[in-house]
């Protein structure tokens, strides 16, 4: 199984795919990372060109990868008014290239991605950024921190997708009964 | 010339597209339109797919429409910050395919819509429909207020847009000096 993260941006979004084996990270799986990296748009261009190069550079990414789940942070209303917006139109494009492209497309808080992977909510970005490394067996502590929070958000999934797919499987036998 | 106007949305996502045989609607170019409508996706659906079958629907549009130019309301910080998000995501799609289908890309502020449209950035919402209504010489006042929004978008660019492209001309020449 493929999980993509993305960690959506117009200046920088992050990427992080990674392969494993039985899809539960906790079970065994041999997880690997297969594609990494950060997708940049020029600050002189204007909004809406920058909005539709990322546009263009995520459905490559999605025909060529072929994940089965994306996995996108859930925002949240921020302090910075721009920030915030562009981070939201950002996150529309990765959601709807995702859906379209027919990945199950889940978004998860920074609080789960962090309780998840580093096992307690209030984790830093050093200590997630270590734990990222570990699990993933890289040399390196993954770089940007874009890529870094992309493969976390990637890992959140496979922790906890299992589960959710479990409460779904028991949800569903209570209503077909 | 055909002006697209857009109010973005994810539950509706109102367009109307003008087509002006002068392209300045104040030195007496006949405004007609061309479509309106409303784009609507179901609120049973997870918002992933809501947006992919947005983005379906704004690039069919675009396609058949051919806009030489698409307007969209720019987005400010809001009270309500799950419509701020979901609006946000919605406007990203469309600047994005707008830009990517070729068509030039202006935001206008809800305060430059009304100042073009009504003379007066304290125009209400019904005061806008009327002058919608006059200067399209609509036979009822456009509904929804999604579609009024959006054709007023489009009226505020074709106001604007002639004074705008004379000042960069000005300043491309001035440049070329």
């Amino acid at each position: 199984m493929f999980v993509l993260g993305v960690d959506p941006g117009v200046s920088r979004c992050g990427y992080g795919c990674i392969s494993s084996g039985t899809g539960d990270a906790r079970v065994g799986g041999e997880l690997s990372v297969v594609a990494m990296g950060v997708i940049a748009t020029p600050p002189s261009d204007e909004l809406p060109a920058r909005l539709a190069a990322l546009d263009v550079e995520l459905r490559r990414l999605l025909a060529e990868l072929r994940p089965d789940a994306v996995a996108v942070e859930r925002l949240f209303f921020q302090a910075n008014a721009r920030t915030a917006m562009s981070v939201g139109q950002a996150s529309g494009l990765v959601l709807a290239a995702a859906s379209g492209a027919g990945a199950r497309v889940v978004q998860y808080t920074p609080n789960e991605v962090k309780q998840a992977v580093a096992g307690f909510g209030a984790a830093t970005k050093e200590q997630m950024q270590r734990m990222v490394q570990a699990q993933l067996k890289l040399a390196d502590r993954p770089k940007p921190a874009d890529v870094a929070d992309a493969l976390a958000i990637a890992l959140c999934h496979l922790a906890t997708a299992p589960l959710a797919a479990r409460i779904r499987a028991a949800s569903d036998l209570r209503v077909a009964r």
